[in-house]
């Protein structure tokens, strides 16, 4: 079924899968020059237009990098590492850094197109927060790009009756953020549930994260419980999936 | 650039990803019927043979289903709930039950195409296992199918000096499996690292796990130590992104 599927697709991205497998193969290492549009009008007997767009899916999926006259080389790319159980660790937030801080190291991360409303909750949303009849959930929507490049988008739902008032209503959360507020309120977060999930990007998600449609989207949807297990926030978070690793260190 | 990206591709594959992001709305929920050939005909202005690739495309996904005679369909999907903390747990593969069994509830879950085999090291799977020199490994590859869908592969990489003889390098392992063989061996596995990534599937992979070139796959890459942090396996799977949900759940 893969098979047909693949003849029907157009030349040029039948190329660009060829050349994906050499590299993931191993055969174009990072920072090794690929054959030029020349060569795969050559190897494959393509036009130049062909040559060009199978370059062109690549360099959008991030693969590789067009360097001005020398060529298209293999991305030397460093993926985030999100450690996921680390960086969710008191001592992180509850020292006022950022949870995120944990991933980056040395990298520049920068949040923006930040928004916080108070909006009703969906049947989903409400479920997982436990909420009562009619109570509205503070929605707190972001975006994280790394090193120029948007990776990551963030929408947090906590109960409109547990947060209003305080910081977390407002864009900037202050010192450890959302869950040192939280902690505060008496409602620290101290027991996670993480759930992962890939699949393709939506439109939007691909136009929001600068990934092209041949690229996957990671999505995580996070609840956070106190001591006593009430779920005082849900986040749900879309990544590109290109630009993370997910790790995950544990005792069984 | 996703926009450009997008209005390269065929109509069908245009057609399909309206109706995906409609199914992943909610507009057309489980076990809704899609519109038909006639439908998308009239709609988008096309021949049948678009209308038909656009259902073919989501139905090689796996996101609808034909019913003779009835139409297409959103398929009812129950993906599988890999809990990646509890299945490890010692009480599992300590009481004779395989770790995967966690995962499956009363579901149909076979392993087909064992193979066992004793082989050179990667550079890469040398440095994980801590491997000295030459130092061969014992490579167990298989896969799981569930409910008659091929949904992961693994592959295990375990050293030759610890397991040489013993029931890990034949094909049935035995209760407990892998694990509980490695306790009997002073090996006992107890803490645990898994690594998440996703991308598009290789072509060898769509075909091994029946999914279309447009479904993504996840990878997991997990460390097994001991308690003195003695790496003992490294195994490597790809699972079909559309048949799972990773579940980790933790205190922090």
């Amino acid at each position: 079924m893969a098979h047909t599927e693949d003849d029907r697709r157009p030349k040029y991205q039948r190329i660009a899968e060829a050349l994906r497998e050499a590299i993931q193969s191993g055969e174009y290492g990072p920072g090794d020059r690929l054959p030029g549009e020349n060569d795969l009008m050559a190897t494959y007997g393509v036009a130049r237009m062909t040559a060009r767009q199978a370059l062109s899916v690549l360099r959008d999926e991030g693969v590789v990098e067009a360097r001005k006259g020398a060529g298209v080389f293999v991305r030397e790319f460093r993926p985030l590492r999100r450690r996921g159980i680390q960086r969710l660790a008191r001592q992180q937030w509850g020292n006022g850094r950022s949870v995120w801080a944990a991933d980056v190291e040395d990298r520049s991360l920068e949040v923006d197109h930040v928004t916080v409303s108070e909006e009703a909750a969906s049947d989903h949303v409400s479920g997982v927060l436990e909420l009562a009849g009619e109570e509205t959930v503070c929605v707190r929507r972001r975006r994280f790009v790394l090193d120029g490049k948007p990776v990551l988008l963030a929408t947090s739902y906590l109960p409109v009756s547990l947060v209003a008032g305080s910081p977390i209503v407002r864009e900037d959360t202050g010192p450890g953020g959302t869950y040192a507020r939280l902690a505060e309120l008496g409602c620290k977060p101290v027991h996670f549930r993480e759930e992962i999930r890939s699949r393709m990007p939506s439109k939007d998600e691909a136009t929001q994260l600068s990934i092209s449609a041949g690229t996957p989207v990671i999505l995580i949807c996070r609840t956070a419980f106190t001591d006593e297990g009430r779920p005082v926030e849900f986040n749900e978070m879309t990544l590109d999936a290109a630009s993370y690793i997910l790790e995950y260190d544990f005792d069984a």
